[in-house]
């Protein structure tokens, strides 16, 4: 053990640890559940503070040698090599102060080590004074909410949501000429496409991303530079903005400094509209899931329409079972996604004056339903969606049997005539065709020129 | 027009309405939406001025003619007399005030009218003195609020929900002997009988009367007597509870006077968790619901295995389609139910100190969800459940083409060989029995001595 | 009593009513809460059988004769006229069918009566034949939804939002040199001023209209033209584009043909999207009230640094109370409003197949969000904000105490002995100035060229 | 590597890997998040083998052999001992079948191990037909989710709960004599003791306590011997009712076999209500939190009122702050389970016919909120509440500043003149007492009678 201090006093830490006393006063104080702050959290936590120590030596904040120093250290943090070292949990102080000190603590310890100096000594590193320099958690936390947000929507979410999209659509091309009985209420009704049923999950994910990307440029916007209340006290002039241009050059992605700091920490809007998108995308994908194990079902007492691949066992005890279990992983990351935006929409509710402290439970949930919609997303495509087949014979016994093919007989015979004929076959047994004829209102011919179900489901294509 | 008066100053009101200077006061500052305060609260609320005045006689706090013109006025609210006298919204002051001086309002001037005097005049009857005597806003308004919620749940919904669990418990009963194809994972899977699968909708519900049982006793407890932060400030030391056994009396419910009153005016717990009983029954209610349409689906390219009643028009362009509406606005109503589950809990969360004022809102969702469900309970067993009828040969010939059945051969063949089976059986599109005897596995005899879809719904039943 | 008949037989409607057979069924399948279809709908659907009659006439579908009674019986439905026809209740069949089947069956009725016809004869003009004509419910009742929540937002919500936003804006400019304690975690901080503390929420605001603004296009695009299953059968080729045009003419907003017609009926996602934005605001809106009641928490015993107009007597029984009422109610329909998203999105995911059967509570939920938080936004605005004063007094007592103003000297003596400084005045009782220059880390003159309220809140402003 | 095998072929397993076949396929195609398996399911998996094996060992389905190696590897499981052996993701399918098969993998393999056996070759120990014998996922999942369910309410929340209701009634105790002014809608109103302010914190814990106790006796049942669909299929008639007394025994609870399995395993309803208790819990502790910290914000520019333990440093930037940073924590922790709960409602309406398959995620939410909730307790009673100390002079400095101690006078003087003396005092600056002799209402002696705020806060205790 070793002994670090804080303004409070000394504490014992680990000797092989890097952190400080704050740190582990952390531990003991918040030994609350296994949740630990998330690893895009750490990254953007060394983003800020390599983005901040290049800034500081710019203005002559730092020495070069101290600048330096923390840059090396931060760079190792964004690239995970100090993981380990950043053991502290979601539930703590609600402005993540905590998880702003472990990385000022680990930074300058890092930075004092490559230095040959003492861990703990705080020279020539201080972790408030150098790695903070500029800063306050209530600027940077929320900073690096965002750099990890946005992190993982662009390189993670919206990629994996156009793959899905783009192979939904494949298979909405490859299906295009399978005419099958639509349903509506669950009920048989007209005929339609494969192909157009799922060109209708393709134009949701397209809206789906359409509605990511509209959160992006508010998440854009970085409140480094506020510092502790929103006013920038004690930081240079420029600092906010060279600060928001070596992230956005640090991350490859278009960042700016936010034109109101006092909304930014004290509010989470854009977090919580983004987990509304994410919510809305999730209402899209339980659809769609739906859809599939239904059409899927069977394979004999069911729709069976579709087969999917069958990728493992289904039941410990009745042999031979495969069961839609991509449809089911997905669907229950859907339903932990609605769960998660109910706790950021509380969280995001709650700020008082110039602070929300609900910021790490804000982040945790959303970095939480982008992954494991990103991975679920592509599991859903690579384990299903490539492999699903139509099976033929199914679809087109349902397409004869439909009674809703009386509805092409609407415009001749009018909406009451038309459904006498449907009764009576469903009463009978008999061919829409049969009682139509019987009951006097077409010929045969007639009623075969009108109800050709491939027209029905493109009316207004000559060539079909 | 009429002046009337308040601690604020005077007010003009229409000449013909009984309510005083607040009400109108709130009716121009709170012009928000629609919803009104509902019916059971304006009967709680005239539940609690009839109750009080006759306390507050027996205590001498109030003389006689005073008492009984109270007395009399509220008993006209309870019955509903005057419904159209109390225009205010939910969306008022979190405390219900307006309401409760609403209440106090028309109470006092009926009275005033009773005994011939001026309205407005307060004589011989103050709308605070007289009619609020002994009462705050604070205790009033959560009092009526468990009493609407107690009517509603106890005269209501737990009736309607007993009447649709002995309906579905009916069917169960008919349908006992109906031998069917299990679905797990939407998948077939081993046989059950359709009065086994309406059984457990039959525990379902029965277990949800217990649930909604056992929010009664907190409910129970009324904080009437505790005015304004609970200490009963202004009241008789006797008030609290012969106030409450008053109540008790009038409404011939268990009413008792709340243990502690601080809890009771700063948090509304009680009816938190009523609402998660209330969510806990639509989440009962969208499973059967959903199971019931699945199962009447078609009528030729679903399931199928159900028939509906068919009480009205489907569609408006496809002649003769029927569809599970009941099924629909049941499904709608818990999805509402589950909503306003949401809004209470947000609601009941953010009391502060003495008091929560969140109060009209939580009231206001949990009489709705109440409401709903009860009528939705009512109409789905009356139009739907008494009238379910099953396909039998659809059904059977589910049963016969399922590869499941393997199922039953496992203690004799063990899980790997009858998986065997099963997926040749599916390849080949040969029955059961020819590949279980083809791969040697058992003569045709010992299979059908061990695949008995009958024996299989009951295993146990050596009678079967 | 009349005879009014359908598809299914005939009904007994009252003589008085224009409804027909299929509306008075519902009325008496569907007898569920109190809850009716939103006028906003009503509207909407009589614009939809204007616009499909314009379109019908000019591509010959139509007479010109029925096609003139159907716009000027519909017109007349848009404008309010036959509102009371209209009775039908939210929990119905979830395609909307029966509301559809209303407007059709009264602007029928109405244009026999204009005709001199005999009600119920459907001659000249018949419900389905004539006025739903190249129409299904389940496209017409999704593009009425998407007229009704566009018409209620660009007219009512956004507008406002907007003067909320501008009222608070003036208030932010009227407090901007009103120098005040920051407060974060609730606990003192560095200062800011009154008028940065409005700025962020101006800003939250500001970003709010954003993201409803975002939310608009993918609303503008109508569904009608896709009949029952998106396929546009029994339309004319043109039909869906100038039925659109048609809308948008008659709205003044861009309406356009949704691209792909299949996911607009069998989800609603745009809706999901937009109840998301709705709830994005409330938790803006709960923020910025709860802020403003507790700065004008007191009058003596709270922090005192606003004062609130007084619109109204607080209590029934502490004389000469005034409360935050118009905070309360505000806050109660942000409650509301998170209720409803949850309702909404878990109808937005409950889709199947080719339909999405949960449209009434979907438009219900949103169509009511968007009506109370106009209201509330309204009130807020006219009763709250505009009328909101400093108590400079106050203001100017706390921000002499606080021990934050310690946070200037960081710079210059180091985070660790700026914390002794605060530490040791407020166990000493002693002002900052006094510690620092004790302690022997600054003189006097040093501290006061250090710690300067005003310079703090503008630290890059040299004019101050 | 070595091979594994299972019903579809053979895989691939790491050699000192105790997992199968089926388990190594869902690591490839369920590789979605982080979130794993809780321990409390591992351990609940164990304890239904080990309880399954001692069964069907006393009803001759097992040979001693087997079904002691069976108790032995099942024991280490549910000691913990092969926790690393169980690597599945909570996104998989929905039935848990893959993590049942885990355990059935790990126990087999182990048992093979014990017994010399060869890893993978399912002799002596064959994972379906030894190790799940009598049992189908459908059955021994919901039956783990309960018992994990159970022992972590019975063993860490309820035990937790109780003592933070104690350490908060202790302080109700010390806190008893201590007079300071109530506050309802945030505004001055009459007062209370201290200790009256937290007895009802006590009593919404003590109220929250029974409500946990009336969800387990629905937890207590326990589908086990229900098989794949609840009928038993495969089991000896004996079997469910002496596994759950098995269970019993080895856990010390009193589970019971459920009457009807049909529902327990098609829904979880009893697990919804449990998530509501939870729910309601945290809505509850949402409001202490709250009430603690606003009446410790300050020091010097907020109410003041308490001081709260110094536990930790509160800012990285401004030296020598301090916040109520329990309350945060708890407060996030109140905010995840409401979001917890919204996903467990989702995923517990949506079974379908035999199964609900999202069971997973339902266990997932309900132990993570069973989690955080203990250890969020027992953080705040041990580092807040045991610490929390009363700021005397701030609480008697704001009692004698009150206005609404104007109350007392109602009796006496009426309400309207009560009021005229408030708002008059508010605007003069005077006392109360000299407004009141001022407007002639009372002499200063009568006046002094009257208020007396220690007498307010008993107004029925003589002795005061």
């Amino acid at each position: 053990m070793r002994i670090e201090t804080d303004s409070m006093g000394s504490v014992e830490v680990p000797s092989d640890c890097y952190w400080g006393a704050q740190t582990q006063r952390s531990l003991k104080y918040f030994a609350i559940g296994d949740d630990k702050m998330p690893r895009a959290m750490i990254r953007a936590l060394g983003l800020v503070k390599q983005a901040a120590a290049k800034v500081n030596l710019t203005l002559d904040r730092l020495s070069p040698e101290v600048a330096n120093l923390i840059v090396e250290a931060a760079t190792e943090v964004v690239n995970g090599r100090w993981d380990d070292q950043f053991p502290l949990r979601v539930w703590q102080t609600g402005s993540g102060t905590q998880s702003n000190m472990n990385a000022n603590e680990v930074i300058a310890n890092r930075a004092i080590e490559l230095a040959n100096g003492q861990l703990g000594s705080k020279d020539p590193c201080h972790p408030n004074d150098h790695v903070n320099l500029s800063q306050s958690s209530n600027d940077v936390f929320p900073t690096a909410m965002h750099i990890a947000a946005l992190e993982q929507l662009v390189h993670q979410l919206i990629p994996q949501v156009t793959d899905l999209r783009d192979a939904l659509g494949t298979k909405a091309g490859e299906f295009d000429g399978i005419v099958k009985i639509g349903r509506t209420h669950l009920m048989d009704a007209v005929p339609l496409t494969l192909g157009q049923e799922f060109s209708g999950y393709v134009a949701q994910l397209e809206q789906n991303l359409t509605r990511l990307q509209h959160t992006l440029p508010h998440l854009y916007e970085l409140v480094l530079g506020g510092t502790a209340v929103g006013t920038g006290l004690n930081t240079h002039p420029e600092f906010a903005k060279r600060v928001a241009d070596q992230i956005a050059e640090l991350t490859g992605l278009p960042f700016v400094t936010a034109p109101n700091k006092f909304a930014g920490l004290a509010a989470h809007d854009a977090l919580v509209m983004t987990s509304g998108a994410l919510k809305t995308l999730a209402c899209s994908l339980v659809k769609i899931a739906n859809d599939l194990r239904w059409m899927a079902s069977g394979p004999r007492c069911g729709l069976g329409e579709l087969s999917l691949p069958a990728n493992e066992p289904g039941s410990s005890i009745m042999p031979g079972k495969v069961n839609p279990t991509q449809c089911e992983a997905l669907t229950m990351v859907c339903a932990q996604v609605i769960g998660n935006d109910t706790a950021i929409s509380f969280a995001g509710s709650q700020g008082n004056l110039e602070l929300n402290v609900f910021k790490p439970v804000i982040i945790h949930n959303l970095l939480h339903s982008i992954r494991i919609l990103s991975d679920a997303c592509d599991a859903f495509k690579t384990y299903l969606v490539v492999g699903v087949q139509p099976n033929l014979s199914q679809i087109e016994t349902y397409l004869n049997q439909s009674l809703m093919l009386v509805t092409a007989l609407t415009p001749q015979i009018g909406y009451d005539r038309a459904a006498q004929v449907a009764k009576q076959a469903y009463q009978t047994g008999q061919t829409l065709r049969e009682t139509c004829v019987a009951l006097g209102f077409l010929t045969a011919e007639e009623f075969d020129q009108s109800v050709q179900p491939v027209q029905m489901t493109h009316p207004w294509d000559s060539n079909i």
